[in-house]
């Protein structure tokens, strides 16, 4: 559970719709036309941006960000210097079956294994890495696709709206209220594209990058394994991507 | 037949046309001086900013949004581990005249087959798939060109027809008409970028990155037909570009 | 004569010249002293943007817009195949004096004569690409300066023109009609930027973009000239940057 | 201390707040509500859209405006050559213990005594600069957050309050009041975007590629002595960075 | 002198004060709060932005626009191709004392003349190039400030004449005016950016693009020197960065 999606979200929708409540009620700021229009319209206009199968895998894409997948940076810099020590100790045989944490790890750990030279090994797992990035760029893209769509949905809901309160000014009474149903999918567009999906582009943009340097790292400790380094220079290497404090109290340890 | 292309953009102008509908009528929505001004000014921009014949191929390359080529990696997969125990057990020879799903595959196995050796495959295939992204890359130039001049055109017309009713206020009963038909081509130019032409690009981009990927992996595959690889080693290089529960699929079958 | 930039520019200006007819006549859509603010106004300050003779060159260019020099990919490898024969027959001294279509080549062609290798020639002709596309990009700039700086100088203009009317605001029925006047400035902008300048950099960029490709077609046909390979060879590797239907016709020829 | 940031701090909020109470007095300018919405808003979005670890972090980081961390480079320079020096004498285990200015600096110092030849040396210590460079993103990410935001919040509040202004036109006298109060949050968000954060987020980007540059000239300095070069050449070496005038100065020294 | 700058600044600077005297005379567009605010708070918000040094150093940049470095390019190939036939007479030593037209040049040839081999004469130049890059941005982003804050200022300021203008609609006849003083700010933040301080950044830039050309003319001409090669040679190679035409009038002399 990420916290600190869970309070802002809350913390920022509560914010809007507090701040509307004591405008003087949810009431003016619901209208289903509108609702239509931007929401429905984005999501059509989105579908159409991607192909179907990864507009309906963004969903769950979306839904990591309240329940990201931890990967433990020390936990895997531990990891690895006990694969080192036992590699060095019985041979990469020994290395058969060994828990690791996840399946890139485990996929890794099995070239070796298997005899595959340390090239091979970097080349294959970097194009994982490649190709990793790829599939979530399209999820992202997706994403992209609501915060760019919205506001523009939003502005020709409202040029809709004027047009046709335009049209109609017999009544001076009925242009106040019309033209803030108008501004009311100007309203939502904003509302989509900043406060719900632009943080979770660049959430789920964070969590992309955080795994790249996860998962070269275990790259990084694979071929010294490979090399058949200590696992003392296995750590140290492998510490330098971490922050100074860090890197002291896990090289001291 | 791209269904997400169908729903979507059936989808997307239902809803601001519903919208119209719901909002009194078409009838104040259409004007025939404001659609020439945005969609004939937009054509002329756009055939002035790029050539003839890349104007003119861009239409056909639009229609590709609904009809894509399919290109299925797991085919190729298989194909590709196939012709390589051809290889193996009968030589390059006797590749010639194997049937290979697309153009780009059968080149560059005719070139095998010629003897060319793979440093001259790799290169001349990599210059095509070049020379394809640059090919794209103009036809996406010419959407581009939709989506930057329409709106734009949109806000020429409506300054042209407020200087219009800006000069002639005699009459207050004509003012609100006369603007919301003023408005009527910034809602043409947002719908042209925003509905219509914005998905288009990031959907023809989206193929186009597809398509490239696929090619990768044809050059991967006969790069390792020509190193005189197992099917296995082959089919182990290429899923490495694919999603990890696909992987496993592949590799298992 | 491109006929893509004639029809475009003149259907462009039609649309929005026509627009304005439609709207009441030309009349009150030109405004001297509007005119001089955003076109003078821009004039200025794109010269005080760049240098003066770059500035002063940038008009020739914008007029190659209209008349673009004919660089044919074709006749370029049937030229280099030509030449791949003479030179295996005869040698390289044979290629002196030969007729080839424009002074790029004519240099690479020199050098060959002169004996320079291989690595000389492509290191030479490629800074010269490279400075033709650092040339290219100065006058890039004067014309993006037309494009920022136009909707700027209107957006000046109007707001001159609003802070005067509002200073005024004594006799309601001069107010129409002024504040149409200073949204005149704000349209010019939008126009000069966007169906005048915007066009035409992109044309020029796609023109400078089809340069290098040409350019870089020769040196890849100079050096296997160097390379004393056959004209097949030399042809089948320029033909890499065709779309497929001309490579195949090509070929065949 | 940093004086640019304070002065230039307290004298841009001076400018606005002065305007303000030149306008008639502060009191106007501030409300609650407002405030709510565009600060508090914008707190919990950024919060939503970073990690909590992060997103705590980020505001010691932008305390760091005020107090940057003194990297004098001359200093540096200065310690480098006598270091080269003692190495020269004495050998790379005589550098134990050395006095250095900073972590970065001591680290490398270490490898050379612990015996690292210069490859490691530079793979290792040049990992650490672009991990630096990935945690100051991570930080200058929020911030971007605050300066995308807050103007969206801004929007967002002024659309609320205008649709609730519009819903109740009944007492033309509330209308003025009540779209100023509106407005106020664009104003906020135009304050926190463009007057807070925006130079902030430039400045600490800019001690950010300071400190870049000073550890690549403790890199330059150590791969010397790793060779043994002499400290005028080390010298040497490391002024290329600095600005002639200094260069000068320093190598006359 | 640079004759662009001077016409440019004055016509285009002419060009909106005539505007504003032909629509009444200068008064009402001159308001000393309105300039404090825009002038004076985007004074302080950039020099938060950077640090004190920088910030000053920008303004004696900014005056360079008017007075350039003349960096001859022909003078500098010629010089060369002088001390290329001096080298090969009279040996490298003989390059020692003679007149160069700048200190970059200078110090290359002092290298030479020290013995430096080519290898560390061009890593050592090139450093200095890419510093004088870093120094160069350093002070862009200084006038890039001015641009992005200047506008948003203005905003500020109107959003800030706007609120207390709405919140006094007692005399309607004090609403015009106080509006027009409103507009003013964001006219003068339309002014810097887009008058004043845009064109001088496109001109730094343009500046620091040519000085890098030159000092990469410089390198080359030396690593000839360094190699031995004849005058013919250095200037054959030092022309291919220079446009066709005086190419061959260069060759020809």
């Amino acid at each position: 559970m990420d916290i600190a999606s869970l309070i802002g979200l809350i913390g920022a929708v509560g914010m809007v719709v507090g701040s509307m409540i004591a405008a003087g009620g949810l009431g003016p700021f619901i209208d289903v036309p509108a609702i239509l229009i931007v929401f429905g319209g984005t999501f059509f206009a989105v579908m159409y941006k991607c192909t179907m199968p990864i507009f309906l895998r963004s969903f769950g894409a979306m839904a990591k960000v309240f329940m990201p997948k931890a990967a433990n940076k020390e936990d895997l810099i531990a990891k690895m210097v006990e694969l080192s020590d036992v590699a060095r100790k019985n041979g990469l045989m020994a290395l058969e079956g060994q828990d690791v944490p996840d399946a890139f790890f485990s996929k890794g750990l099995q070239m070796l294994v298997d005899g595959a030279d340390e090239a091979k090994l970097v080349k294959q797992l970097n194009e994982e890495i490649k190709a990793m990035k790829t599939r979530h760029d399209e999820i992202h893209e997706v994403i992209r696709g609501w915060i760019d769509i919205a506001p523009a949905m939003g502005m020709i809901g409202t040029l809709i709206g004027l047009v046709q309160m335009l049209g109609n000014m017999s009544d001076p009474k009925a242009i106040g209220p019309a033209m803030a149903v108008a501004l009311l999918t100007t309203l939502y567009g904003a509302f989509l594209a900043n406060v719900l999906f632009g943080p979770i582009l660049a959430k789920l943009e964070g969590y992309s990058a955080s795994e790249a340097v996860y998962r070269e790292m275990v790259i990084s400790g694979l071929r010294n394994i490979a090399r058949g380094e200590s696992g003392r220079n296995v750590q140290e290497q492998m510490v330098a991507v971490m922050p100074p404090k860090l890197q002291t109290k896990l090289m001291a340890a």
